[in-house]
């Protein structure tokens, strides 16, 4: 039986998902893995957030960890879809692993207002969080707690690739080596 | 004993975070719960993403339910740490309310491109979700599966209040509701 990966990501939300979703799915099965790609996007669930709700939290329930796609979507920060599933995997006590394209601290993607002294606000007065890590505490410990990594990794073009496949190759990676580790 | 609240959202990182988070433990010992208020800015917490991580879990699995404020934050969806958090919660089977301040569905809150036929996508051509939910289907659909709701509300003065008081208060009467139910 392969390990199964729950793939999460705002994927499903880009022009080519399917291809995205095919693509990753492959990538897993050379690594040995089985990935669980989400079902947003197959006709027959496509107008029922209900049983696409269900599905995905199978699919969750089924797999053995998961690997979160944390690239900022729709501002500086990972997609709540994403989050939420985060949250939910680690409650259930699977390792979480994330990559992401873009790889700045979370304090470097927000632009901050010039103030004299004080933690850094951005221009709407609410604090930019600075601790140097990639995203929201939440997000970046529960992936350090659980054992899991972070791999952050900007394209090699140095543009942007929102389904960050070359962070993603590098955290099927990580995920082996944990895997190797806990079988010693 | 009190019924306890778990108080998510990116309340933490408005100006008066303090106060808020004094405010809305108020508002819930006036409707006879306990509300728990993360410790994001903590002052003995404030440099150490490892303890207030722990803190926030050790309060959520305290917690009887999740209340989430769940108005857009640094873009057209909720903050990346409360969607977390819910996903948490509701995989600890624990009931999730939610509130906000932006009472529109989640595609009326993205500019689409106008586009012959297909789904709509914004500017980058990135699918609109378009279910008349208020945010990512996971969030909306967990609250629901839960047996929560969501208190959806502009505020009274036409402003977007970042603390969705208004909505926050509504949302105490639900879960008000919720539990005379339950024991009935």
């Amino acid at each position: 039986m392969s390990v199964k990966l729950y793939l999460a990501g705002p994927d499903v939300f880009l022009p080519d998902a399917r291809e995205i979703g095919r693509h990753k799915r492959q990538m897993c099965r050379e690594a040995g893995f089985e990935g669980l790609f989400p079902l947003d996007n197959d006709d027959a669930l496509a107008n029922d957030p209900a049983a696409i709700f269900a599905t995905n939290c199978a699919m969750m329930r089924q797999a053995d960890l998961g690997v979160f796609n944390l690239t900022p979507f729709r501002g500086p920060g990972a997609d709540g879809g994403t989050a939420f599933e985060q949250g939910y995997l680690f409650a259930r006590g699977k390792p979480v692993f994330g990559y992401t394209a873009d790889a700045r601290p979370y304090c470097q993607r927000v632009p901050p207002i010039s103030t004299a002294s004080g933690p850094r606000r951005d221009a709407d007065g609410l604090l930019i969080e600075d601790f140097g890590l990639f995203d929201n505490l939440m997000l970046a410990r529960a992936i350090a707690e659980s054992g899991g990594t972070l791999s952050a990794m900007a394209s090699a073009d140095g543009r942007t690739d929102p389904a960050a496949f070359d962070a993603f190759a590098a955290c099927l990676d990580a995920v082996a080596a944990f895997l190797r580790h806990r079988a010693l």
